[in-house]
């Protein structure tokens, strides 16, 4: 199963795409990193010409991985920044349309949830997110920038859900009007 | 001149359209409703389907309407409901994403100056704005929904601008940092 994570932002959205490799001699199956990148929009660009080259850059990631499903990050209920909140929400919804456009489905999970997924607390720092990334998907050196780690970390919370049998909530499709 | 205006949301998004008409024996253009309606989103799919249903309503009013400025309503500092404002947001930038696809340039103007400039007070009320749509553009009732008097009034505020050759700022031309 190919699992692409999306941590959207209007400067800059991480992606990573791991696949899930079936079990082997009673072990789970173990993750594997596919592709992972940012796209970056020029902040010297009207909002409409950058939107489109995320829009684009979506579009490719999407045609180049062949996700099964996407995972993005849940809206928090509160922002210390209402206004970069609000344009990440551009950025998202974004997202949201170049996935929808190409049939796949969106599942979001909170922030602590992806956390305690893969970390084991939904409190886990930054640092220690990079750092489980790294192990699970047995990469040379810590995923960087924080949008890759991000990205990756969001597809392993799902790759683990998947996994165990618990593949959270199906936030777009379960609680269609809560799938923020 | 043909100008739109759209007033994007998750759930309605209103839009209208109207013509700044020649100068007539030394008096002022007039202007001209050309066309107004909603783009309504389904609450029951998921956020990746809504938006994907408003950006192809989006499309179609761009390809009717052939307007040669888009207005939307500048971002404000403070939200009351942040996440209400976050997934206005997904809307926001789907319209923008329409237009900058489009290729016409999106100008924003803050509510006040919209106000400031249609009503007279930057603290106009919502009724004084409908009001005051009505007469401009001699409609026979108030427009609505608000998301309709909304968009109608942010082309006029453009319509007002170009005419007495203040265009307000091209917020997302000429401050391309600052263009939210």
């Amino acid at each position: 199963m190919r699992i692409l994570g999306i941590d959207p932002g209007l400067q800059t959205t991480g992606y990573g795409a791991i696949d899930v490799l079936p079990p082997q001699g009673g072990r789970p199956g173990r993750f594997k990193l596919v592709e992972a990148g940012v796209i970056r929009t020029d902040p010297e660009s009207p909002l409409s010409l950058r939107l489109e080259s995320l829009y684009s850059g979506a579009r490719d990631v999407l045609i180049d991985c062949q996700p099964e499903v996407v995972i993005i990050e849940e809206l928090y209920s509160t922002y210390r920044h209402p206004r970069t909140a609000i344009l990440m929400g551009h950025a998202r919804g974004t997202v949201f349309l170049a996935a929808g456009q190409s049939q796949i489905p969106v599942i979001s999970y909170a922030a602590t949830e992806m956390k305690r997924a893969i970390a084991g607390s939904g409190r886990a720092s930054k640092g220690q997110i990079q750092r489980t990334v790294q192990q699970r998907l047995n990469l040379r050196s810590l995923p960087s920038p924080a949008d890759v780690a991000d990205a990756l970390a969001l597809a392993l919370c799902h790759g683990i859900r998947v996994r165990t049998g618990r593949e959270g909530e199906l936030a777009e499709i379960e609680r269609p009007t809560t799938s923020l």
